[in-house]
């Protein structure tokens, strides 16, 4: 009796890196996979106690529906802070959402039809990906260098699709790439978009967990048009699963995202949304980001330092100044698979290249590392083994 | 610079039950027309000390990225108890949602194209209409009478439509009506939805609230075929600002739907999760909604007999055995739009009944009103006062 599923779901499948994880839930491997947060830099002590002023202070408002825009002091709170970094402007609205992935996905549903273009970092963000897939639309993907995506590659690709509505791009620190594009870069992307008639969707998770290097303005900072849209969220510099993130664009855009979710969850979790703001009002939350760059610095270093020591030099390896990943990339015509496949049996899990690519065919000789999960032990101990592994591969 | 919409959207419009609820802004009307558990019903207590252990005993996993299934303990206790009362078979799977509106939404992405067709009642929840509307289906309505939805005109929906491929019903306490389908009824739906090869939407989440009479199989018990999929949630029973509910079906369709959750809210609030898991562990759910139903019952029949007594004879009122709505039709050739004005320029709000229309520009000479969210003074108040309103509208 079973009828087909939707045209629009029918070939998406769950994210590779789910695949991947399975290998995880053997505690023998070391999981270079996940994305993660460190658990260390949940801070738990002032969460519990936040939310037992909220059952004290106000326990229906946490527990009674609310409404979709989100929590009304936190959305006060978030304008401000947005306002004072240059990136909520006149005409703008923000909406909270269940992290950064709902707005994502609902700015793909208000404005895409099936067929429609958009254009994305070539490897992207897959979770990104699949949302945009699961609304029949076509992904066109611009390579990158270590600049941020190709400008002539993005003017190629809005020129070959006219019906392109949408760039998407994770300026700092990119998921999986752990690049960062410049400000001349982003600059240009801008003004390809407004040339164009498109919107960018500037997704932003990494942003604050810079731990080296100087901070680079945002695409929606440089942008006086409505041209972008914002996707912010708390999972990264609070805990993610909380699911607290947000859509900031022009009015227009967030009030219909706003339709779109009453539609799909109501609004987000209350509680979540409570403790967020009692969070920004009452800890200093740059001192607490401050706290979080230094595991995080610390991390990235160790797992670098590692890599260097233990990898062949023919494996080259990005040197992001923030977020949660490296990316690294065999010699030419080296097997990506081969070497994670030789990696998992060794015990150390990495995700293969091809999962971000916007052409789930496309071959890759790439594999992304994760070092927010790791212990320092672990990290230790598997950039030894993917040393071992690489050597033996390479020769 | 602004391009339209998707097409899915563009028509879309907020929930008309908002616009109401504007009013209702204003301290001095009395909302009946609201859709609210009473503040009352919370066990705030109960869920303030849970909270408190859950911090206590698992913190890094309240706070991190968890399985776009749901929390695994949630899963495994709501099967047992969804197997006790029939309601899980072989074969079946469940997911765990942001509420039942995301476990609903999702099975409209996940089965439908757009211009296909889903079958309602008509009344039908709008929540639930606007998340079929925001995929591009083609809503068809089946009116109701005592009994549930009309089998001859479901059959002549299901004849008319070939691409029907849904019927979505809330068979218990419906909103907005407050009927319940007879066992008789929900056994011809589904025999209909096998005949015709189309799923059913069994939409529950008023079924635990039944504050009189005998309760009726639901249709997912019913079913051995697969034909059913059952949206359930924890909003009325615990406290809907948790945002947790499911879905419940054969599990080549929750698979597809937790494919469809992960790219659009990776995973629902993980500590509500965990709180709801040690909820109905830890407390005699049966006790804690007895203690429910006699809150709900007592509201009803407050409201009721007032009704019964200020308005006059000629408009009929359903007489709902659970849930949180009674549903006024005025007599024919009167103006329901001019009754609702009236009522809230004498400060009490109900809602139009054209707002539950599947065909949004019927006429309608109905209304909704809801008992659980207002005090029983302000039932008091509220039904005299539109009892005045309606005598004199109708003389």
């Amino acid at each position: 009796m079973l009828k087909p599923f939707s045209d629009r779901v029918s070939g998406l499948q769950p994210s590779a890196i789910r695949e991947i994880l399975k290998f995880t839930a053997d505690p023998e491997v070391i999981s270079f996979a996940a994305g993660n947060p460190a658990p260390e830099a949940f801070p738990v002590k002032i969460i519990e106690k936040l939310s037992s002023q909220i059952f004290a202070e106000e326990p229906i408002g946490a527990l009674q529906y609310s409404v979709t825009e989100g929590y009304a002091p936190l959305r006060e709170r978030l304008k401000e802070e947005l306002a004072q970094k240059g990136l909520f402007k006149s005409g703008d609205m923000v909406v909270i959402t269940a992290g950064a992935q709902q707005a994502i996905e609902t700015t793909a549903k208000i404005l895409l039809n099936e067929g429609d273009v958009i254009i994305c970092e070539d490897p992207a963000f897959i979770g990104s990906l699949n949302a945009f897939r699961s609304y029949g639309v076509r992904l066109v993907g611009v390579p990158m260098d270590g600049d941020g995506m190709s400008v002539e590659g993005l003017e190629a690709a809005l020129k070959a699709n006219p019906s392109a509505k949408l760039i998407y791009t994770i300026p700092n620190f990119q998921n999986p790439t752990g690049l960062t594009s410049t400000l001349k870069r982003r600059r240009e992307m801008l003004e390809l978009a407004k040339r164009y008639g498109v919107y960018i969707l500037e997704d932003n998770p990494y942003g604050d967990l810079r731990f080296e290097g100087e901070g680079v303005p945002s695409i929606k900072e440089l942008d006086d048009s409505g041209a972008v849209l914002y996707a912010g969220t708390f999972s990264k510099t609070l805990a993610p699963g909380l699911r607290v993130g947000y859509l900031l664009g022009c009015e227009e855009i967030v009030k219909k995202a706003v339709v779109g979710l009453q539609t799909s969850t109501v609004h987000t979790n209350i509680w979540a949304q409570m403790l967020t703001y009692r969070f920004l009002k009452e800890v200093d939350f740059e001192e607490h980001l401050e706290r979080l760059r230094g595991i995080y610095r610390a991390k990235y270093r160790r797992m670098r330092d590692g890599l260097r020591r233990e990898l062949p030099e023919r494996i080259e390896l990005t040197e992001p100044q923030g977020g949660l990943f490296i990316w690294g990339t065999l010699p030419e015509g080296r097997d990506m698979n081969v070497f994670c496949s030789e990696a998992v049996r060794n015990k150390v899990a990495v995700v293969p290249g091809n999962a971000f690519s916007a052409d789930e065919r496309a071959v890759s000789r790439s594999f992304r590392m994760n070092f927010s999960t790791p212990t320092d032990e672990q990290i230790d101990q598997g950039v030894k083994i993917l040393g071992k592994v690489a050597r033996e591969l390479l020769g």
